[in-house]
């Protein structure tokens, strides 16, 4: 599945927000691309980057209107783009969606919404398994922190960011003052307009773009299918097609307890797609490496993608043994275990187009094109060499820190939500003592509402399964720097990983424990210590906030440490870029950031060993996929399915629905949930997916074989209407008589 | 589960015969033991070894006598030692096993006749999942390469190997040296009894002992239930008690067609076992570091293990992904699931125990005591320092290689089947052409046999299971080296991964491929192209053997680094073992070396969290255990089980019939399906397990909750009665009337 996008960061190294481990780990599933076109047509080289075909993760500023006038004799007139971006709305936990009703109702894919899913399950109410349909409105169910984005208004604040940095500046000067103006930029944006500001990074620091956004964070769950027929296939089926995955789920977003009116929704499609449509997609891609140098490359392959596969591997182990322990056990854990599975399989794919001799080849050649035409150009290089020597340079700096980095900074070797809880408070007291400017940039003034929202979540936590994690991730810590390093002496305090483990969580008093634990109640001191500010948390004797204080000054040197090489890493790629866009202007689109763009592509089967795919799937094929695999897991229907099995198996027009379909559009992960609308602006689909030839397509565009999946909107309404018997629900997406 | 046992080998880097990376996984399950009791009781320093309560993995050619008979009053007559070695088994594919009728009958657990088992089924034919039981003798199946061996006699050739090796000869020297009086001592006695003769080095050095064995190579299967009730709890309830395993199968030893006649077989205990009793173990421990030196601990704590981890976690997922394509798949793979999910489970285990602070304190201590007593004499330290610093330098060789010597010596960069047996194509020829004594070790012309039996296996191999397994292993090699490494590009000749384990694979003609599969038919040149010898081999094209002899030469230079360095260390610890010999004398027990061991102990509980545990379950407890966890896997009870249910549960007999027990005897990986017997040499029980606590106690006794864990006799029994009507085999077992 299209996994869950990442935030603010670049080659996976940079700081991220109130971040957890889940998250850290959440953010693997981001979907890459290397080009396999450039195996054949590696003396394309530059041309890559400026467009191929239905090419382009395109900024909502800077819609490509010339290219879709020219490839497709489409008029995009800014009305219909304003409508498409204010129907588009983001998913912070990681994902895209769009909002379907003049009500707020919201449509995302079932693993988007997962997160929110599964923390609304008690051990008597299994919503992952069973399902969910609110009866009323009042029955729908508040989520516990679950924040959604509408991107109102783009500003271009590139002169300003880069007017800030002095020249001759030392990068951690440099970076201290970008991240103040970004800061400073932001935060009268929010007093201004009181809207979340935030700044963008694009081109990999070649532009800055204010984004503003309408926020929601009272939202509720309306209705989620079984996640056995929204997975259908499981693992097996993930990245693959032909398809049949029911991956939807709607939300609402409230606002002062009522549902928030929207002035932009989109209209239910009258027809289903055909092949050879034309489609466009909105949403939020995540994260790609297109504009990154070998150096940067070789790096991803050779060191961050073994890391995260380790790791990935490492979780699927845990989670998976956790989940077998019974059926309690997998519903706390299942969403965990299906992020790691599904990073498993995208990490793989990734690393093995890195790994493909052929393309990496093609990507040398471009890079050696791009060198020879800007190198020779003497402004280019200064005393320090080549913007691409100071790259390289820039890398090995973060190389050596990498393990380090990730273990501390990026807390896997504290793989707890207890954890993620002691830091946030920590640095959030020690941080809002100093001017908004010179805080790490999570808790700068104009991300406070979001970091709250994360940090006093109600969802609950499992002390065992915390335990279990915490465990796992200290034994991770000592094997990756020796039992002996001082830092693991340090954090073990004398115990075993396990026995530290279970010190610390027992005695943790900072989040919400499940109900059901109540021998193990402890009082929730959140609140207390973060309103209470220094004096409180210097007077806590919480075990893991003692924690988070040990680690601290470390995590905090090898961040600066990467925050200097990024900060080198973005000027040379601004001169880069400004040599670019000299030479392909409005052809450049940036890589992505999970930030809203517009991709368009063909729906378009494609061939497989000689095979052809069609690209449109139907009821009719889940019933005979479901019986090829003996109805065994995860090839089985949930009960409610296999009894209306017959019935709908008798309905030769319920079997002809179409259900899951492919076109070009050019996506990658934070994708999943985006609308796909046809020219009219019409909703006929919901990307959740890219087949596993898209998976090695983090570096450049193809259209041979990479496919983006949706879930076909028809399909959907015949499930909510056959199956679930969601009338209510059907009224509000196809209001007008006659449907 | 006891995992299978470990040949050959020490501080799991010595060569292993003819070792595929399955075997080398497969090793990954022996079992090893921290003392916890280190912790409290470090001061007892060298008295550890010495023995405490019930500890030792005695040598059959010297029993403990003088301890039964002052502990536990028990005089245990030399013809009754005899009978227990004469009637023990040793499986050589990893585990233990006993007779138990005079016609050849074996038992053993299902876990370790799991690899035949699962060998011999068909997409058919499921004989993991749906158990099997021979109607009549002539329905017996032959397994494709099961050894089985009986140890009828033990020789001391110490001073022999001894006197070959030049004091003053440089380790390579000293190495090559006493390879060959080793392998001149195995064919002498070889050719002159006609027995399987193995020299075996104990105390890491300090003995060498010569083993003849009777060998059965036609191994039928007999009984086998399913593999839900044999390893009911799956992986979350391995390495715990109380449990409910019937982990039992039966295969009988062939000589000529017919049945074997074995002189000796134990007898079925009339009565079940009671807590309290004493009771003996015979088996084959595969593996104790008891006697390593601290700077081996460390690099197995900080090096080895976390390497280990890495590779089971890795190989999880693969497997896990592969078996949840489909039932079928599912068939193919089972067996290296359970085997890897076994190993996490051990592995973690073991870290666990050494990353302990308390437990290394301990053993550092327990060295230091040794280091006092020993270097203060004079003759211990040479111009090249301490045995200890000596061992600690080969250590450090050993190191710089340890990541190579897995990859290419030990296989893992080349998970495949095909790979295995085209390095032992190439191998043999090569060293068939050189002095038996020059040879490496396991082309040894007394271990040809056994070389052949792998060789030559009948098993059925899956393209799509191979071609899955090498294209993950050979990601893993570029992971590890980094892709631009010389080796790694010279390996993929400019493919992917995945491109390349396809190509090699699908070109292979050195296997037998499974015959559903016929449109990949190619012919097996297995033979062909070892009888041709040299000639045959050079012309030959097969992809997998170019492979082979691409990677032979660094494959055998990072051996013979680790060989040599082997040979400091076994210098070393034969000077620590001399020294110690003297003051310990008879109380000395070798570490263990997959070599036949007595080992005795008493059924008794321990306490858990404060409660108690009693030491034996019944039958009634694995009914109330499924239904505690709603008889959802791996809790759920196979058809046959769930059909006899209510009339088994009325039964109070039934219910009330012993079915696993734990006692305190001395076990580890390998000691799977030892026979437990008690004073009069009955079989009482089958070991199967140890519990969680004796996961750490890989370098020194415990008893104070470690415990083996075994199958009743009894309960094996009332299920061959009461569930599988093998009436045939239940008079075969317990012939007498009465009973």
């Amino acid at each position: 599945m299209q996994g869950a996008g990442r935030r603010g960061g670049q080659a996976g190294t940079l700081p991220k927000s109130h971040a957890s481990n889940l998250f850290a780990l959440r953010m693997c599933t981001v979907m890459r691309n290397v080009a396999k076109w450039l195996v054949v047509a590696g003396s394309l080289g530059l041309a890559a980057a400026a467009g191929r075909g239905d090419e382009g993760m395109w900024l909502f500023s800077a819609p490509p209107l010339d290219r879709l006038r020219r490839d497709h004799g489409m008029e995009a007139a800014p009305t219909w783009i304003e409508h498409l971006q204010q129907a588009s709305v983001r998913f912070n936990s990681g994902g895209s969606g769009s909002f379907v009703s003049a009500d707020g109702l919201v449509l995302t894919n079932h693993h988007v919404g997962a997160d929110a899913i599964q923390k609304l399950g008690t051990p008597d109410r299994d919503l992952m398994r069973d399902g969910f349909l609110a009866a009323t409105r009042s029955d729908e169910l508040a989520c516990h922190d679950l924040e959604l984005n509408v991107l109102v208004s783009i500003e271009d604040v590139t002169d300003r960011v880069q007017a800030a940095v002095q020249p001759a500046a030392e990068a951690d000067a440099a970076a201290a003052a970008r991240r103040a103006v970004m800061a400073e930029i932001e935060k009268e944006s929010l007093t201004a307009s009181g809207l979340r500001s935030d700044v963008v990074t694009l081109y990999q620091g070649g532009a800055y773009h204010l984004y503003r956004y309408r926020k929601f964070t009272d939202v509720r769950l309306v209705f989620a299918p079984e996640q056995r027929i929204a997975f259908f296939g499981g693992d097996p089926d993930n990245f693959e097609f032909p398809r049949y995955n029911l991956d939807c789920c709607f939300f609402r977003a409230y606002e002062n307890g009522q549902p928030a009116r929207v002035p932009h929704h989109l209209a239910w499609a009258p027809r289903p797609v055909a092949a050879g449509d034309l489609v466009f997609v909105s949403g939020h891609p995540g994260h790609t490496d297109r504009a990154n140098t070998v150096s940067e490359l070789e790096s991803l392959r050779d060191r961050l993608l073994p890391l995260q596969m380790q790791a990935v591997n490492r979780l699927e182990a845990l989670y998976g043994a956790y989940a077998a322990r019974g059926p309690e056990e997998r519903r706390q854990v299942v969403g965990d275990l299906l992020g790691v599975q599904n990073a498993r399989k995208a990490r793989t794919g990734v690393l093995a187009g890195l790994l493909d001799p052929g393309v990496f080849a093609g990507l040398r050649h471009r890079e050696a094109q791009l060198r020879n035409g800007m190198c020779t150009a003497a402004d280019a290089t200064t005393p320090d060499g080549t913007p691409f020597e100071r790259i390289e340079r820039a890398q090995a700096d973060v190389d050596r820190v990498l393990v380090r980095y990730r273990l501390l900074e990026s807390a896997q070797a504290f793989n707890s939500n207890y954890f993620a809880n002691a830091r946030a408070i920590l640095r959030s007291v020690a941080e809002r003592a100093k001017p908004d400017g010179e805080r790490l940039r999570e808790y700068r003034d104009s991300n406070r509402d979001s970091l709250e929202l994360g940090l006093f979540s109600d969802k609950p936590l499992y002390d065992a399964l915390e335990a279990a994690k915490l465990a796992d991730s200290l034994t991770a810590l000592a094997s990756a720097l020796g039992a002996d390093d001082p830092l693991v002496a340090t954090v073990l305090a004398g115990k075993s990983p396990r026995g530290r483990a279970v010190e610390l969580v027992g005695g943790c008093e900072l989040g919400r424990r499940a109900d059901h634990d109540e021998a193990a109640a402890r009082p929730d001191r959140r609140r207390e210590l973060y309103d209470g500010g220094a004096a409180a948390v210097a007077a806590s004797d919480d075990p893991m906030l003692a924690l988070a204080r040990l680690v601290d000054d470390e995590s905090r040197a090898v961040r600066k440490v990467v925050e200097a090489a990024q900060e080198v890493k973005q000027q040379s790629h601004a001169e880069i870029t400004r040599w670019r866009f000299e030479r392909e202007g409005a052809a450049m689109y940036p890589d992505a950031t999970f930030t809203l763009r517009l991709a368009y592509g063909t729906v378009r089967g494609y061939e497989e060993d000689g095979r052809p795919i069609p690209p449109i799937t139907t009821y009719g094929g889940l019933f005979a996929r479901a019986r090829e695999k003996g109805d065994t897991p995860p090839f089985d229907l949930p009960p409610r399915w296999a009894a209306l099995r017959p019935e709908l198996e008798a309905d030769a027009g319920f079997m002809d629905t179409p259900f899951n379909f492919v076109s070009t559009a050019d996506i990658i992960g934070g994708n999943s949930g985006s609308p796909v609308v046809n020219r009219a602006g019409e909703l006929i689909g919901l990307i959740f997916d890219g087949n596993i030839h898209s998976l090695v397509l983090d570096v450049a565009y193809d259209d041979t074989r990479a496919r983006a999946i949706a879930v076909d909107t028809q399909g959907i309404l015949a499930a909510l209407r056959r199956v679930y018997r969601a009338h209510d629900l059907v009224a509000e997406l196809v209001p007008s008589p006659g449907r």
